[in-house]
């Protein structure tokens, strides 16, 4: 607010207007809020104030009520609980099973980047990157993706070949209407393919994992539609689209999976000021989809052809049609002209996969304590991505490029879908592995059953025994059913006495003596057999 | 600093200081500097000057030199490579195996928790508490640790049983000496017990899974001291130490164990202000170390024995040792008096695991980008932890308390002496799992390998090709050597007229003829033999 004015934007009533504030403290508030919507007054100066406002707020509300905090997690965010946290284990070994398949290395990177590394990377969106306060040392910034910090890490390690996976969380500023509920934390799963490759090999590659994941995740039928950049750049070109417009009319195409052709020509010619000729040229091509023949067709169509990127792209999609074929999933991957996916570093090929079958996709819930859960929309997007061949050489100082392509699971929609089911599920989700509880029947007996427990953890077997000297049989047997523990080994004195344990099946209530020898190797049979 | 002067402590010279920069911009910077020096000033402005002239400064250079940007990560946090993250893969195995041994669900919690949730649960640690930049909304901060979390999901969610672990990293704006070296971003590894139970079983429990982890980790032999909060305060209580000095006399004795008694008295006669008598008791017991036997003695000694919370503590301490004895671990745990950890929210038993081999501890080494590198104390400390009793009730409305026990393993160290053992091994680590390369000598292959590598995916087998079409032989087999692939699948013309193909042991260089219809249960058969 009192630094160089050039930089922060300020003018004169500007700085009256919070001056003014000051000194009159928080009670003029009215007053400061009426001179702010003053004319001259920029966004940013309203946005520091309404800040500094709700800090007050804060601060004197804890001073009042000190013990009267809210008890939530911050607007955005949730916990993850462990049935959770079971469902995500589970997709994650999936998705991490997959990468490994495909001989993928795994790197991490810090939570936050300097803030430098995140300037000019995300066109629009760099409004909703989160900065950290300024503490005194480097201005830092939570990581909105996990792609800058790749190219970040590929250009200060001048890595020009890896194969990666990277899964993670990420952080933005999004405030969407809750009906479309995201999160402001989020996991991304990545995996890049960076070096220089023959064409669209790499770029295959990424969408035989796509279908390996989609279909072992058992989500449902899909199609990955697929596009490129310099087909979209060559098309805006041909139908007349000036130069600068390329980016904002590509968004506005890009809002084609949420609203009808027409709303979106509106938006161009409306807002964007484009001329109606162009809107409906742009809104023949969108329209299109088909394989590897539309690609073809498009290379010999009298306009599409004058442009040579668009050529390029074109014969790009061939060959990776081609490649698609080889391995077999061709019948899921579709090539559509209305594609655009928004992030500004894409230079390539560029895909996203959606699940065709509406029943699966999420339905809008809210979650716990006021968090937006996942959207719904009518179709859903579980992956995209595509190529970059510019995002390393933003980084190097030389400016040497390192090509890449990659591809993101967008894998809290998948966690949504998971979580329905296992709700309309009739089996439990189990949040421990425990294979067998020691109990008793009889009091006292609490020494022997931490030994009995010890020696099972020692020979690996997954055991539980609960906290109190002397609780009851029942219900160390209902925690078994509670949490799907198989086995219980009872002990009392007459077992103790005979050297020998009593283990009951929880399923069917069977109980058998097992000697004390032979407990270890029996509890093995038994958990290995399920 | 235009809010609330009461909140903000700010004085009246202090505004005129701020405004007189203001308005005359950063060229006055120095003059701004000298008139914040004078009396009635306080830390917090001149943190918040500095803080501004240091922002400034980095959009001027922002400015002036575009493109010049450093490329680092930011100061205290490092990127993990591959083979990096092999080994943390490792360890992470390792330990959660062990929490699953031992029934513990797991949950997750986002990285920033309001700022208020953190507030006084740290003492004097809380000035680390990274803060984020308020953009509107609420104020946040990064965790600090995954204790407080853990606290708050459960008053949130009114649980009052779990056991849980959770690994995730937390933040610390530390800025230790270079020779110290620590990460401002680094992982917790976090187990915990909440409930109310019969005394001291999941405390001894918490002990049990240290000499697990650290047995199965092979680090060398270990120790865990054992304490207590209430025998500490007992001790300063019985020793003259007036009331509101126990927590700094604590942080005091904290330090035994990286300096002598003598300058730790020091610390506390001259800096604290303690009498000399009561600083030469303290010295007394803080000497002593032992097991059961110990705490017997001390429920005898005629001045501990005043103290009514002492004896409690020692109480519990021989509870302890007797199930320690039951778990087979008496050989590990060392009552020691001079243990003082430093949270604020310890109630009661406290730990500390550390390395008796020096051999082993990490020596000071400088990471890369600058980053310092895990530290080389003495005895490294590897684990800790202990009761909070008290965290809970501190979120819960009603201040319903929640007994909670845990354990914290220390697993940046962990790595560093995982990563010293790999380095100093012969055997290489490998960062992938590929077990077959799909290769070819021959040029124009590629559609046929392509066809190859993609049934072996589909069998789930890990297979790799090239993404050069025509790639040498050598370089496919070079390849394999430097990332431990086992098997290569060598493709022909010949081969393909046979309908077989080449598979070669990189190893023994050994290649054998198998039918295309036998290849994968082959590769089967050969890879689970390794």
């Amino acid at each position: 607010m009192f630094l160089n004015p050039r930089y922060r934007g300020m003018n004169s009533l500007g700085m009256f207007c919070v001056r003014t504030f000051a000194v009159v403290g928080c009670r003029t508030a009215t007053r400061a809020r009426s001179l702010c919507t003053s004319p001259g007054i920029t966004v940013a100066q309203i946005d520091e104030e309404v800040a500094k406002l709700l800090e007050l707020k804060a601060k004197i509300g804890g001073d009042e009520v000190k013990h009267q905090f809210v008890l939530k997690t911050a607007k955005g965010t949730r916990d993850y609980n462990p049935k959770q946290m079971a469902i995500r284990e589970k997709v994650f070994n999936t998705i991490i099973s997959c990468f490994k398949r495909h001989g993928a290395e795994t790197i991490d990177t810090p939570v936050f980047e300097l803030k430098e590394t995140l300037t000019g990377k995300y066109g629009e969106d760099s409004k909703l990157i989160y900065d950290l306060k300024d503490q005194g040392g480097e201005l830092l910034s939570l990581r909105y993706d996990l792609t800058v910090p790749f190219a970040r890490y590929l250009a200060m390690n001048k890595i020009t070949n890896i194969k990666r996976y990277h899964i993670a969380k990420v952080y933005r500023r999004d405030n969407p209407a809750m009906t479309r509920g995201r999160y402001r934390e989020f996991y991304q799963c990545d995996f890049d393919i960076a070096g220089q490759y023959d064409a669209m090999i790499p770029d295959a590659e990424c969408l035989k994992i796509v279908c390996e994941i989609l279909s072992e995740l058992d989500l449902g039928d899909f199609r990955i539609k697929v596009n490129d950049r310099r087909i979209l750049d060559g098309m805006f070109a041909v139908c007349g689209v000036p130069d600068d417009k390329f980016r904002t009319i590509c968004s506005t195409v890009d809002k084609l999976d949420k609203m009808p052709w027409e709303e979106v020509k509106k938006e161009m010619v409306n807002e964007k000021g484009l001329s109606e000729e162009a809107a409906d040229q742009i809104g023949e091509y969108v329209s299109m989809q088909g394989g590897m023949d539309l690609a073809e067709r498009l290379l010999q169509d009298p306009k599409m052809s004058q442009s040579k990127q668009a050529c390029a792209g074109l014969s790009d999609i061939k060959l990776l049609f081609s490649y698609v074929q080889l391995f077999q999933v061709t019948d899921k991957v579709v090539f559509d002209l209305s594609l655009a996916r928004g992030l500004d570093y894409y230079t390539g090929i560029i895909y996203e996969a959606v699940l065709t079958q509406a029943g699966v996709a999420p339905v809008c819930t809210e979650a716990q304590n006021g968090a937006p859960a996942e959207e719904s929309v009518s179709v859903g997007s579980v992956a995209g991505g595509g190529r970059y061949d510019g995002l390393v050489g933003m980084f190097d100082p030389k400016g040497r490029k390192v090509p890449c392509v990659g591809v993101s699971i967008g894998i809290e929609r998948v966690f949504s879908i998971m979580e329905q089911k296992a709700e309309a599920s009739a089996e439990k989700v189990r949040t421990t592995e425990v294979q067998v509880m020691v109990a008793s029947a009889q009091k006292n007996l609490m020494e022997e059953k931490l030994k009995l427990v010890s020696e099972l953890w020692n020979a690996g077997i997954k055991a539980e025994v609960m906290y109190k000297k002397n609780p009851k049989l029942l219900s160390q047997l209902q925690h078994c059913e509670e949490s799907g523990i198989p086995l219980v080994a009872i002990l009392g004195e007459q077992e103790l006495k005979d050297g020998v344990v009593k283990l009951r099946v929880v399923a069917t209530r069977d109980e058998v003596d097992i000697s004390r020898a032979d407990l270890i190797a029996e509890i093995r049979r038994r958990t290995s057999e399920a």
